[in-house]
């Protein structure tokens, strides 16, 4: 099986948009964008499963705690694009283990967090099945061309990180204490989307769904630059390794215009430097940690155990 | 475990649209209905899933052949509704009996079918798993405000049904034949939903996904009225139960007011009455066949079994 980076790439080429569609951007960003007949908006598109065994155990995520996680992985992409959320549809299949109390338990999770984002649930799809399998789209709304994409960082461009990385992956290793919540119960960093967005005029986003080495490679790939980074800040207990590979940060990665002036905190959560980006010395995706190459080992579900440290990201 | 619309009524209270939302119609019609910003269209969005064991075998089903079928049950959402389709999402869950030949040639699958119709594929998810598990989102475009519901159908009104019925069941059933190629490629009727809205004016339409007596009682509750029927035309070889019961059709049910001049064919496709609309008894649903009471018996995921015939619809 070829990693998930080539099937995407073969789609990518197959799924021709032709010139004047209104889907702008199509496979290859955190979202897909769509832009309306006649709107002042821009629409925005992820959609992001959430299955049993891979992205949570029904041992630690309690229904309400899964309904919620399996929201937020959305509302990242929808915040790491600048949007504002609009709505989402929820496909839920039912397994067997799953009773009426889990399951309204598992969308009030899911409807608690909408209400506070605004992503109003407004379909879905149920069935029943072997196992726990989720599926959540979520649209949202950003003022027409303005959305952040990961495809326009340029060499010059100053590297942020918001928040403190390495958490999300203790907290499934020890599953006690403060990475325990952090793990449990990871924000989407909407209001740091917008303020890139309105502000700081930044000229490229990405969440960290799959690790900061990864998610900044996927920048690197799609504007064709290289990266030079510091190591990041790392959440009170993590290891470094923890910092630059760990997934389920649902943080941001930024860059910003050399001379931009960005603040230490923003609602909160730290922002930190972490870098810049440097022309591409082949066809771009390098990242130097300390001026030594970092190998991009964030999550892949389709890598080949052997190829890379898999680590053991079900949850 | 309550039935499907138990948990789908419940959800849809607790999931309130504010006043004022551009969320026109959210959970209880095929599609949601979304109205961008100062735009002259309408969106429309829909989710369904595609499940191992539950919609396909991959005894029965080519890859290509699941991966059709697997767009074909979100663009008949559109049909009903009245939509153009614009893009698609999907999700994609491949399991360890999947190699890379079986995925593209699955993706080959959806994109043909995506190409033809204008439903550019332009996102999704990919992920390994356990069981094969697709999730597909498709947007349809509609002009502002004509969008087909299911919850418009009026007492008076005359009841239509495309195509001949019946043949997904049978062909589900013997694998063999007309049937066979009428279970495996289903066509979603988008040009029959565009003339329902730009000549017939047509009230109220629904897709026949899960047997016509369920979905007709779905139009009847949502409006709530009841209908009168006589026996729908069948397709060759297929019992007067599975046209009234078999899912899986893809065709449409659609009212119209009571002077419409309906043609006896669409596109190569039958148009048939098949009754009418009428007052409800009590709160609507009720569904009379050749005036005795048609007991809705289509598929529902979340049916005890025992409480009603439950088909198995496992493909």
């Amino acid at each position: 099986m070829r990693d998930e980076r080539s099937i995407t790439e073969r789609l990518r080429k197959l799924a021709v948009i032709p010139a004047g569609s209104p889907v702008i951007k199509g496979i290859g960003d955190d979202c897909a964008i769509y832009r309306p007949r006649g709107s002042a908006d821009d629409l925005l598109f992820t959609t992001d499963m959430f299955i049993e065994g891979l992205h949570f155990l029904r041992e630690t995520h309690k229904p309400e705690i899964a309904g919620r996680k399996a929201l937020v992985r959305g509302l990242s992409d929808i915040a790491a694009m600048s949007g504002t959320p609009r709505f989402c549809l929820i496909s839920l299949c039912v397994p067997p283990w799953a009773n009426t109390k889990w399951v309204d338990k598992f969308f009030d999770g899911v409807l608690k967090m909408a209400a506070a984002t605004g992503a109003i649930v407004a379909g879905g799809d149920l069935s029943h099945g072997e196992s726990l399998f989720c599926d959540v789209m979520v649209c949202g709304a950003v003022p027409r061309g303005q959305a952040i994409r990961r495809d326009t960082a340029r060499p010059g461009d100053e590297l942020y990180v918001s928040g403190l990385l390495g958490g999300s992956s203790l907290g499934l290793e020890k599953m006690s204490g403060k990475a325990r919540t952090r793990h449990l119960h990871p924000e989407p960093r909407l209001g740091l989307g917008s303020f890139l967005r309105e502000k700081l005029r930044a000229t490229s986003a990405i969440d960290i769904s799959d690790g900061l080495s990864l998610d900044l490679q996927r920048i690197c790939l799609a504007s064709q630059v290289d990266a030079a980074i510091i190591a990041p800040p790392c959440f009170a207990g993590a290891s470094l390794e923890q910092a630059l590979h760990g997934g389920e940060e649902y943080e941001l990665i930024f860059t910003v215009p050399r001379s931009t002036r960005v603040p230490n905190v923003f609602e909160g959560v730290r922002l930190t430097r972490i870098g810049e980006i440097t022309r591409a010395f082949g066809s771009g995706g390098t990242i130097l940690l300390n001026s030594m190459p970092l190998e991009p080992l964030g999550y892949d579900h389709f890598r080949q155990p052997g190829t890379a440290t898999r680590r053991d990201r079900a949850v």
